[in-house]
């Protein structure tokens, strides 16, 4: 496999880029086995989960990466765990936020997300 | 499979308690294929975690669960997001942090920790 921390951070560079842009193109990182957690509310599916993220209800906002540690998963696979800060439309105040994903091989030389939970995390 | 939110609820409270109490006797939930990756820094092998996690500079410790989200993973594995807070010795201000999990089954009915990454939060 190729260098697994490498791979995590151009994963996760480009979907940040990618869901702060457009994030309805986010489809073609996922399959119809991916599955996606966000907020505790669960969907599965590489088109209900463009359809959650689509309709979730902000029109801009920007992903902020603090850090991000990557290790080797079973299959060849990645998993990461992503911790940042996200601004949402006017927002002036950041929501510090928690993302792990789990990418797999597709087969062709590049990876899709199998596994993907989001969380807000508030202060203690 | 079992219920695999159910299972992951389980494990977390079993791993948090058995932490907070003898942290050394977590080596009997990682095997010699685990991965820990703890503030960034890795180690890999159930001896070594141990290791790792015994050194840790503190000699009391409390977590709080927060939330907890789990999901499938492949080889009937179960992926588990969960965000809380840590209070360590003396220390009146809890930490917030954030740890992924990813079990596999262990062949004789249970689950053993594979991938495993702790990140404590900062405020954005």
């Amino acid at each position: 496999m190729a260098n697994f921390t490498e791979i995590a951070t151009q994963f996760t560079e480009f979907y940040y880029n990618q869901f702060d842009t457009d994030r309805k193109q986010l489809a073609a990182l996922y399959r119809d086995t991916s599955m996606l957690t966000f907020e505790s509310s669960s969907v599965a599916g590489a088109a209900g989960i463009v359809e959650k993220l689509s309709s979730l209800p902000f029109e801009k906002v920007k992903h902020a990466v603090s850090t991000l540690d990557a290790q080797p998963a079973p299959n060849d696979g990645i998993m990461i765990l992503v911790t940042g800060a996200l601004l949402v439309d006017e927002e002036q105040r950041p929501m510090n936020y928690t993302q792990a994903f789990q990418l797999l091989p597709d087969g062709a030389g590049s990876f899709f997300i199998f596994n993907d939970i989001f969380k807000l995390v508030y202060g203690a």
